[in-house]
């Protein structure tokens, strides 16, 4: 069965001249794919070769949605943007999944209204993947939903699960939630709630996970509030960032250092490639009737191609159905969000 | 004038072991210092050379707070203990400062039940100081707090900039608020309330700071709520153990890359040196009538004498005065926190 995904080509720091690039590779490894590359056509088919390579069409969208465009006006006044676009194929079956590096806000809203929530979820809440010291771990929310009751920790636990269990193929993979620490009686009201939800949940919940057990790899996911997970998601970018500032001004002291440099290059390039943020790019917005995936604004075409898997990984693991079965049998847990907390806009 | 620093010498992994050496090594480079070893007299007596070095004293408690005793507990059955002689010793004037490796929450308790809070202060709020790539920030709240109201983070902003002041002698040091966005309508319902109470607090505030701005060096200070700070803190932690453990992996990967690692030693001894967190050890309870400094429990003789620097350097630059006055002058704004949120025991 083939994959269709749609690719929001306008979206990002770089628009087409990245994105575009970035689907033809992705696709010269995915015999299985095919994209729709969806924004200006005369943007587009400027850096597309001529015949179109196979698997590619293209689908025009007059309008482009920027960064600064408020999420409700994007959503109002721009209903042939590229990400409305590509959001509408998802919903129409005509792709079953799609990318974007635009707004985030935006996207959010646009997907949320064209495509609703799942029965019983809230709001989208994002989820990325990072690197661990044993593999790798699902975090949400990092920014979705930045005052979370207890049910919305339940849900993320849920779609992290599912989320989990479609792309790595573990039965029951183990779920965490982010705390100050490790027992029972620590943390806020909320996360000492959202505890006990998720035990009783029949997830494969491991209880509190400290900051630092996120890197050391104690839980498959990891769930938290959208505010925390935000700020502990960029602390540790400005910190590597940091780190490899520092790295780069011991190597550059002086001739000496320079020449060791030259010889440990191969070594750092393989610490480099191995902590490279850019194989970790793509966050899936979950809890959507249809599968979305929001690629850093910055991210370059290797980046962005990581994305593009990202997608493809969740449409071939069927974490939509995962998801959806998976939230059906938890309906009345998490009927109850309903009536509790409820997030900013 | 000659400062005094009280010493718990039995808390921490290591006990009298670590934090005496510790002392002694402090002060042959503190010539305005003398310290007093607070502990078990036999175990501390055992590590010290006889006679007592100058400006050297023991001051006998015969209980030892261990890490597992809750606080509440520690506070009411254990009144000779280590912790307790020491935080007494600071509100009876015999010494300037106590410095402790012990049980975080029980020196908490026991120096808030002894010393007492400043007026409008609701609880001490926990600060360290981080490199950045600029310079260092001073971070509060660490976990003290797990519930704040924007009263909280006014009065964190307060503290912090005076800690800021009496370290660094800076008049008006930047003061920021951690978020999930530079703009005013990020965040939610506390942090925005918060942004007003800051803004016209007379400090230096510059905004919100994100997650990666902080060791960017945004600001010289960045307050936060407790739980999200000790979880950013711990988060950047892990990841720093995560890279240093992946730098170490490519350096063993075979016999040529362990060549090159013995080649780059210097450097790689140079970035250590430079990142070292034991530089950083020693955490401040701010919002006390003293000054009390937490050391990392796991902390070797190196990282603790940085801690009783940390004590002295606080000492010297009239932290307490500073504080103290400030508060004063806001003491309108702090009353209300009395009136609102209320955070956890």
């Amino acid at each position: 069965m083939g994959i269709t995904i749609a690719i929001d080509c306008m979206g990002g720091d770089h628009g087409p001249r990245v994105t575009v690039p970035a689907a033809l590779a992705y696709l010269s490894g995915a015999e299985d794919v095919e994209v729709v590359l969806v924004g200006q056509e005369d943007k587009i088919r400027a850096v597309l070769p001529t015949p179109l390579p196979p698997r590619v069409s293209i689908k025009h969208a007059s309008e482009v949605v920027t960064m600064d465009d408020p999420p409700a006006q994007a959503l109002r006044n721009k209903k042939d943007s590229s990400i409305r676009v590509a959001v509408n194929m998802v919903k129409a079956g005509e792709a079953d999944a799609c990318v974007s590096a635009g707004n985030t806000g935006a996207l959010m809203a646009i997907s949320r209204f064209v495509l609703k929530m799942l029965p019983g979820i809230d709001r989208p809440a994002i989820c990325t993947v990072l690197p661990t010291m044993r593999s790798h771990v699902y975090m949400l929310d990092l920014g979705a939903n930045v005052d979370c009751g207890p049910e919305n920790l339940l849900q993320f636990g849920i779609m992290g699960a599912m989320l989990a269990s479609a792309i790595d193929k573990k039965e029951h993979p183990s779920v965490g939630l982010l705390n100050i620490g490790e027992e029972d009686i620590k943390g806020n009201d909320v996360v000492k709630h959202a505890a006990e939800l998720l035990k009783d949940s029949g997830l494969n919940f491991v209880g509190n996970v400290e900051g630092d057990g996120v890197f050391k790899g104690d839980a498959d996911v990891v769930v938290c509030d959208g505010f925390v997970g935000n700020v502990a998601l960029k602390t540790t970018e400005g910190l590597a960032q940091m780190l490899a500032f520092f790295l780069k001004e011991e190597f550059r002291r002086n001739w000496l250092t320079k020449l060791i440099a030259l010889i440990a290059l191969p070594v750092l390039k393989g610490f480099k490639k191995r902590v490279d943020h850019r194989r970790y790019n793509g966050a899936t917005l979950l809890g959507l009737k249809g599968i979305v995936v929001k690629s850093h604004g910055s991210a370059d075409a290797f980046a962005f191609q990581h994305a593009i898997a990202c997608a493809a990984g969740e449409v071939r693991g069927k974490m939509l159905e995962l998801i959806s079965g998976r939230v059906a049998r938890y309906a009345p847990a998490l009927a109850e969000s309903t009536h509790s907390h409820q997030e900013s806009p």
